[in-house]
Order: structure tokens, then sequence, then C-alpha cells
């Protein structure tokens, strides 16, 4: 029982394979290969859109990019205040952006509330050189506390994003599984609803390292070729992170794999919502499970061997906070989880 | 005939291997995993030291991590007109030192010359604020002009280097070419001849894409840590970085991966040598070759479709420049190069 | 009436005399002069203490070396969430770390709360790379709602900051008036109190450009001199900076301007206190008077051309916040403040 | 004897009063002020021209902040090997742009060879992500070794930088001497020749410590309020840095106090060109003398109290190496340069 977090999971096979086949012969080095280039077509059609594409080992490394392609050095960027890009970066956008500054914007499961960030922006002093000057709002999807933005509720912050001249990023860690959970296309939930750039993950839903930065406005794909390679983010042997990609979206296996990783979560939250020995901290939306449990069903787990994280940095919802005992604990799932992991993790929450 | 660069090249077997191996279950992500560990245990044999290990995805993010753990904003770094830090990384050490300035040293075939380097320092303005100030020497092993620097050679700069209180950073870039040529202990021409950090390459040797920074000094590692995360090259899937490097050095895979690429070079500079159409620009010590070409050796080696570039950044060595009609060429092997190319090479070339 | 800011007054006699005698022969460049040094053993006298002391023209200048002095670009600095550095300086300290990050502790009147500065720090993620690691506290002196911390209250924070192995600044843009409030030795609310370094403000209080940069542990010298060079702040007449702080000292103008601007506070605060128009906002410890104000009185003041801020970026002290129809408001006094502005502002405020 | 630098001299007395009567009253901060508003203007009629003025402290402010208007952190900055920016501002261009790098162009008496840059940016490899990309050129006016560009060099230049889409800046900070020595329009060799922005310098020709960025394509000039912010270059009180400029264009007192400085120079060359113990190692075209002296002569002067610099940076020009036992000495006239001082040099070096 691993539900540690869905990074802990290996290599979907497809995509293993792909690597080994990219393997054979030689090949264009720094992204001049048959494979990147089929990406870049590839990404266009699930997008539905003349996409620029840049793929990268990591979701820092797509996030910081994104920030720096939308960010001068005096920006401010708006985000949750549990923001990946806020808390667990190490401060990389404000490296790259060469010194712009986060703003935690208040909101429920790590999501913002769009009338909280229109009122900071209606408030902000602009223009005035005292203040530094918002520039770009970050959103993540799916939230780190699990949930999901929906098409219409990513079109409301677009519309503000809009309306004060600025730009949108979607960290999208979890983008695969915040589709699957939708239903919709790819391009309702990021450019038709107002994104700018997308950070869209695949490491934590099957792929070995291997995100990309998804530009939907050109404008903005200027700098990134040279942010890319200074910060040591263009591969020589490109060919392995786009074989990685094309694998990954290859008959839909990126959606099928995220479906799996949804319906194992699903299964955690019904054993959860199914005993008196814990409850759910928040909705569960994605893959991810965030809940309060007893101290005693906390210790059956730990025993039992089960891997997840005691949760301290915060909590989902201000409105529905720990009682005396509880503890808050997350649970991820992912492509490698199985039912019969959950199975037994049921048994002994049922049984805590 | 595909000698374009080392990095064309796919992933030698052993490793492709690893990397499936070490999907099969979960593992701590963040280089909290097993094969993280014993890449330390085993570096440290390798290099017989008590070294701090950073595994990246490029040589290009070793590198830089490597600069900004050696010097400070202000800091100067001096290193030949030629190193890829200098030329080839869009600026990357300037961006994560927070802008310290790279001055180029003479030497020949991208050799910094020990007395040019000791007589900048002598008359350097130490302590005036108005001065960026000496902080680090970098030299490239093998050469970015395929020389091999001897244990000796090193030495003499690792001396100059201590006698200003400086930092010693090694590209090894093509560290195993290096060594597999010398025959030495890998600490005889690092830490044992004044190396404090060197970028250890494996990609160009059969890696898919994996490096270490290696820190000799721990005293210098002690940011690490943080500037690797902040710029995106902590990988969560950190096992396969370190996968891939383990099995590199399994059973001294490495230095036979190097061996082959040394010896195929040697061969094209035999044929080189043997013909009068064409001559060596530059010693060739490791696995690539420099040669000028006649034009019609040229035009037939392009015909035959032979890979490798024309080399318009520079010329090994001054005192042997291009004469009338002779175009300088670059041809690199690599562990995949076979000796049905070479051979096929030094036929078009002995009748060229 | 001008009570718009202690930065609209003019420069006083004292020291616009002493930029005229330090102008009538050539002098050393660069700080190569005898007022520099002559600073250097004032400063040292002032502090009782072996202070390196660097001149700037700016308190933002002060304040951004000082972060760079003891912040690194993964560090995170702990300060008011109304502090100058966080809201004000157009994000300078987080350009010159490199991008370090600030981070808001709640407070009263814009002074941290030991408690909550306390708290924080040990629940922090302490060497976790995926988080920025704190590295300095910093707080105003006198705050930004001109509150003043006594030689207790910063020896609090600085057990704080010392247990866990940080560094203290105080931004000192009003050091003046808080001394002159206090009536305390300058090391009893600094170095004795466990301040590493300090921006020294005179330009509020009387000079016409001049802040410095006082180190109290000489280890964080070291890099000053080239972070000022190369931000532009070593000034080639670096004698009329030396002059200015010269002069601010000499037979205690400073403290004597000081204490005529905070007296000027004091009958303001008192007009206000007289009068059910208006109410204190915060207690007046300096020279800065927040208050609400009725309609009545601010439209009276205005009319009257009372210049003054209307202050929308916050409240000193969310228990005492605004009553309906209340406009907080900022009164500052300067040397140059008269005693006839302040009868004006009695009569209208008294009338209002 | 004082011709160590022009920065060794104190301020003219015009200045000095402005400063002293603009220190009267109330004024608004920030540059919020009246002298503030009538130098825009001013400096239109100046320059002819809809400039945007940013006042500063230093010549170093002006350039680092032109440099971070102009490029971007992947930058390249083509200059000098001499230039300012280049060995003596300690690094200050690569930090506030981010990183940028700066690349040293041949010429004679630190002014550019047209057809060196020229060569230089055809063979750029243009939009290749490894390598930094050309942005802005930067000259010295006059030069570091005091010579002049006229118009048409300057236009020659200019015509290179918009072939390549790049930008142009000045060095302006010996402005002064250079347009009296021409006795063209400043509007001739700048904005008419191509320049883009200028650092317009007036603390070497007689003010205390004001220099001004003059933005003349005003679509550079929108980051500059944030970056001069940030950089604590934005004085409170502004209006001195204002009346300093104003009082120095005041009757085009800036022209007067130059011609008096380059006439002074010419005095020193003519006394070393009269005299076979010395030579003048460059053209005297401003108010700088680069002279190689006998030993005996360099005694002399020593003896006599004579200030000056042993230049050991480099030497103006290559194909006027010094002799043996010549000794390369820079001697600098300034509006505080006596007539008395220039005959007594005259004298001594006569006697050499």
């Amino acid at each position: 029982m691993n539900f540690a977090s869905d990074n802990t999971a290996g290599v979907a096979a497809p995509i293993l394979e792909a690597i080994a086949e990219a393997s054979a012969d030689f090949a264009g080095s720094y992204g001049g290969d048959r494979w990147t280039a089929a990406l870049s077509a590839r990404m266009a059609e699930v997008f539905e859109a003349d996409v620029a594409v840049f793929p990268v080992v990591s979701g820092t490394a797509a996030n910081i990019l994104s920030m720096a392609a939308i960010a001068r050095p005096w920006s401010g960027i708006l985000c949750s205040h549990d923001a990946h890009i806020m808390t667990d970066e190490c401060g990389g956008a404000e490296m790259l952006t060469g010194g712009a500054k986060l703003y935690g914007i208040d909101g429920r499961n790590a999501k913002i509330d769009v009338d909280v960030l229109s009122r900071r922006l209606e408030t902000w002093p602009g223009g005035v050189p005292h203040h530094v000057q918002p520039a770009a709002i970050s959103i993540t999807q799916a939230s780190e506390y699990g949930a999901v933005w929906t098409p219409e509720e990513v079109g409301a912050i677009g519309a503000v994003v809009r309306r004060h001249g600025l730009r949108l990023h979607m960290d999208g860690a979890r983008f695969a599984n915040a589709v699957a959970a939708l239903g919709c296309a790819p391009a309702d939930v990021t450019w038709r609803a107002g994104v700018d750039i997308l950070s869209f993950g695949a490491t934590k839903n099957g792929a070995m390292a291997a995100e990309a930065v998804i530009v939907f406005d050109r404008a903005l794909a200027d700098s990134l070729p040279f942010l890319r390679m200074r910060t040591g983010h263009l591969l020589s042997k490109s060919r392995f992170l786009a074989a990685q990609l094309l694998a990954y979206l290859d008959g839909g296996l990126w959606l099928e794999l995220a479906r799996h990783a949804n319906r194992m979560a699903a299964r955690l939250a019904a054993a959860i919502e199914a005993t008196p020995a814990a409850r759910l901290a928040a909705p569960v939306e994605a893959n991810e499970v965030f809940a309060y449990l007893s101290a005693s069903t906390d210790r059956a787990l730990k025993a039992a061997g089960c891997a997840y994280h005691h949760w301290t940095s915060g909590i989902p919802d201000a409105a529905n906070p720990p009682r005396e005992g509880e503890v808050l604990c997350r649970f991820v799932a992912s492509f490698q989880t199985s039912d019969a992991e959950v199975g037994r993790f049921a048994e002994i929450v049922g049984a805590g």
C-alpha cells in the first residue's frame, strides 16, 4: 500500500517501451529529431491549437520557465497560498524571473477565489513604481488539495485576467487527472477558458521524467528557447523526452492512466466515507484524497505498512478544520495503484 | 556514418535495462530511494573519496550548479575562450550565479595556459570594489577541442588556484573518454590534482540523460540541494537518474564505452593522417577529431551521407591555421560508432 | 500644513552648510576622502562598537544591500506584512538577493509578534530543499505605523533569531525618531539587543539624501563593497554623503531634529484626542500619526490645504478597525514642521 | 596639482546654490516636485526631442539601468574591451540584466571599430538557443581613453545597430566634454545618429552626484520606473537631483565648464608635446590626457605633489605601445582645474 505520492510509482510499460525503441539509432540532438517534431504536431491535435511545445524533465522546470515567460523581475504573480510554485519549488519562480513576488490569494481547497482575486486587482496601485506590478495569475489543475477547476471556473478567472491585461498560467502537474475527471476537451479547460500557458504534467501519471510547457499565445514563446537552454533544461538527447510524451498521448494512454488513478482515489474516498473513524477533509475530484483520521485508524494504517503523508503545512478549507484528536492525511492514487492495495486499505479503515 | 556528435547516439543497452528494472515497484521520490543511496556509495569508491553527489539530467545543469556553488554574483570565473560554459550554455553560469563574469584565458586546443592564467591572477586588482573578483577556474576534460589534461597539467592549474585562494571546477562532459585515454585513477585527475568540483558526464558516453555534480570539498555542497531544487533539477522520480549512473559505472562499463569511442576516433585520425587530402587540426587524444579537409574531400563525405559539423566558431590552435581552400571539420566518435562506419569514412577520405 | 511625509521637508541648515564646505577643494573619490574616514570613526563612537559603515543615498539602497548581505537566493526573510521592504521597494530585496522570498508575520502596528515569529520558525521544515530556508528577520524602527521597539522588545526578537541561527536586520528609516523617543543609547536598541545590521536613516530627518548600512557583525560586511559598487551606490564624490552624515551626527543634531519632529507629532496626536471628530488608529510613539477622521474633518483639512495621505493599504491594528464613515489618514511631522502648522491643524480638527 | 580624476573636484558654485535654494520649502517626494517636472521639459529642449528622463546619482546607476532597459537576461552586449561597464562597475550590468554577457570589441582609444563590430554581428549564430543573442551596443562619449565620437562615427555604429535590430546605448559620463569639443547639437551625436538611450553625466563636470538616463525611444522607458525604484535609485527628495541638473544646464553652464576642462587638458597635452621627456599615448580630444612619461619626469611630478594615475590596465592603442622605460599615465582636467596648476605642470615637465 503506497499512497505517499503519485511520483513514487514507476513508469507505465508503453512509455518504457517507447524509450527503448527511440534508442535504436542515431538521431539529431537538442530537439532536432523526429520525435520532437512529431510531439509538436501531436500536441496541436490534443489541444486543437497551434501551440508551441517545450518538453522538460520536471514540473518545477515547466513552472519556472512559464513564470519567466510571462513575468518580469518587478512583477507580481498571484496564486493560491498553497500553490506548488509558492511553497514547494524553493523559490524557483523568484529566481528565474529575476525577483518577481508571489502573492497568496484566499480560496477553498487550494483554488483561488475569483472574487478575492478580482478585488485584489482592482485595488492594486497600478503603475506606482514603489509597488510590484501584477503580471500573472497561476492556478493548479487539479489543485494541490485535489480539487478540479471546471471550464466555467477557469473561464471566470480568465475573464478577470483579461480585464486587467494579465496572463494566466495553469500548473497542470495533474492535468490528466483533471481532464479525465471533467470529461471535457483539453482545450475547454485551457485556452478556450483563457489560459495562456500550461505546465503539462506527465511524470506523476506514468512518465519517467517528462513534462511540457505548452504555449497557447505564441507571443509568449520567444524567450523560452533561451531560458530553457540556460537553465540546463534543453536535453542533448531530447528524443527521449519527446518519445515519453508521444507514448503518453498515444491512443489516449494518458487519460486511461488518469482514469484508473481517479477511480482508485474514489474507492479510497468511499472507504473513508463508510467509516466513522475517518472523514474527508476535501472533496475528492481527481486522484488525491485528503482525510481526517482518528488516531487509532492512523496507527492501524501505519502498522500495516501503508505509506502516506501526515499533512502539516495547512488544511484544505478553513471552514472544515480538524476536530480534537484528528490527523490530516494525504493519500494519492496513481496509475500503478492496485485494486488489492485499495481493498486492503478499506479493510483496515473499516476496522479502524 | 554519423559523427555529428556523441550525443546523437542512443542509450547503451545495460543502461536501458537498468531503467526498466528500476521501474518495477514503488520507490521514494526526490532522491529518497535506494538507487540514489547506492550511487553515492559507488561514486565514493570510484573517486576514493567522501564525495557529495548530485545527479542531474544535463551537462549544462551540472555546470551551472557547480558555478553557483563556487562563485558569488560579483565573481570572475576564468576559463578557455572556447569553454562550453563560455560559448554554448546561453549564459547559464551568469544567470545562476546572479551575474558573475566569465573571462577567457588563452591556450592551445581549448586548454588554458597555466602561465597566462598565473599572470592574469597576479595582476588582478584584488579587493578593489570596482572590479569583479576572481573566484573560480573552470577547465574541461577532455577539452572542447579534444585535448586531454594529464594529472600533472591539472595539478599545475590546481597549484595556481590554491595560491590565489580560488576554486577549481572541471567540466567532465567527456570525463570518461579522458580517463580512458589516461589510464589513471579518476582521483588522480580530479581532487588529487586540486579539483574541487566536477561535472561528471555520462550522457555523451551512453546514458540517456544523466550527469552528476561531484563535490570533493563538502563545504561547497551546502547550497546545492536548494540550487538544484529551484532550477527544477531535482527529479521526483530520481531513481531513474541514479539507475542510469549505477549501470554506467557497473563493471567499468563507462570506461569500456569510452575506450571504444576513443579507438574509433583514433582510427578516424589515422585515416586522415594517411591521406594528403586532409590533416589534423589538433592532436586526437580522446573521441573528438578536428581536421582540415580539402574541399573535394568535404564534398565527397557529404555526398556519401556522412554527418559531421563544419566548425566555424574558432580553430583549435592559432599556431596551426587553415590553409587556402581547407575546411575545418569536427568528427566525434561515440560508444555507438561502428567499425563499419569508420571503415567507410577511411575509404572515402583515402579516395578524397 | 504639510504632513504628507517627512521626506517632503528640505535639508537642515547645518547639513547644507556641510555640503558647501566639503566642496572647497579636491578630494579623493569613491570614499578615499577624509569625510568618509571620519564618518567611520564617528559611527563607532555613536554605536560604541567597531562597526563597518557604508553610506548610500536612499533607504531602499540601505535595505536591499543589507538583505543581500545576510540572505542567499534561496533564503526566507521574515518581516511585518507592512514592512517597507515588503510593500514599497518594488521587490528590491528579491532582486538583489537573487530571488529570496519575504514572509509576512502578524503583529500590531507593523511590529512583528515575537510568539508568532517563534512558532513560525519552530515549524519550518528546515533543510528540506523544496522549501526556502529562513535566514533573516527584518524589523523597522520606528515601525511603518509609527510604533517604537524598546530595547527589551528588540532583545526578545534577537533571542529568537539567535536560537535559530538567523540574522537580524533593522530598517532604521526613522531610527533617530525612535532613539529620541526611547532616550536610550543607540547600541541598546541595536547590537546589544541582537541586531546584526542596520539601515541607518538620515534623509527623512533632515539630510538631503544620506543613509548608511551599519554592520555590527563585521563578518557580514565582506560582500558589501562589491554589492554597493555594482548597484551604482558607491558615489564618486562620496565625501558629500559622508559630510551630510557627519553634520547630522555632529553635536547631536540628529536627535535634536528628531525630538522636534516627535514633539510636533505628539501635538498632532493631542489635537486628535481632544476632538470627538477623530481618534488615533495607533499609539503615537515617534513622528507618525495614524488617525481615523470623520468625513467632515477630513473635508475641512483638505479644504484648508493640509497635505496628508489617505491610508488605503491596511490598518495598524486588526483589533482597532475603522468605524462606519471614518477615514484612515497618516500625518507625519518632520524637523521642518512648525508650531504654527500644528496649531492650525488643531484649530481645524477642533472645529471638525 | 590634482589631475587624478575629474571626480576629485568639488561642486560648481551655481549647482551648490541651486541645492540650497531647492531646500527652502516642502516639496513632493519621489519626483513629484516642480524641479523634476522642469527638468524633463529642459532636457527635451536640450535634445530637441520628446525624451524620457530618469535622474540618478551615479554613472554606474545610469549605465546599469540603461542596460536593463535594452537587454534581456540572455542578451549579449557589445562594447569596447575598455568600456567602464565592462571593467569598472563590478558586474553591475550582468547583475541588473539578470545575467547578460558583455563582449569586448577591438578598436583604438577605447572606441569600437565599426568593421570589427559588423563582422562580429554578421557571423553571430542568431536564434540558436545555445548562444547568448546580441541585443545592444554600448559606446562611451568621450571614450575611456579620451577619444570623442563624431556624429558621423556614431552614425556608422548606429547604422550597423539598426541593420541587426539592436539598440544603441551611449555612456555619456563625459558627454559634456565631448559635445563641447564637437561644437555640435546634443541631438546630432545621440538620437540623430542612432542612439536609443544615453547615460547623461554631470558629476564629473561639476555636479555633486547627478546623472540621468535619457531615453530617446520611449518604448524603452516602460521598465525604468520599476528598475530605478527596486535598485534604490529613486530618491525621496528627488528635487535635489533635478535641481543640480537644472542648474547644470542653465545658461549653458554645462558646456562652459566642459570647455574649461577641455582647454586645460589641451594645455597639458601641449606641455607634453613640447618636451622630449614625454609623449602622448592617445590624441587629446576632450579632458583626458594619456601620456607616456620618462621615469625621471614621472619622479619629478610625483615629487612635486602632482596627483595622477599610473595606468596599468591597458594601453589606448596597440599600434602605439610604450617604449623601454616609459610609464603610461593619465591626467584628467576638470572644471576646477586652474591655469596655475597647469602652468606648474608644464614647468616641471619642461624641466623633466
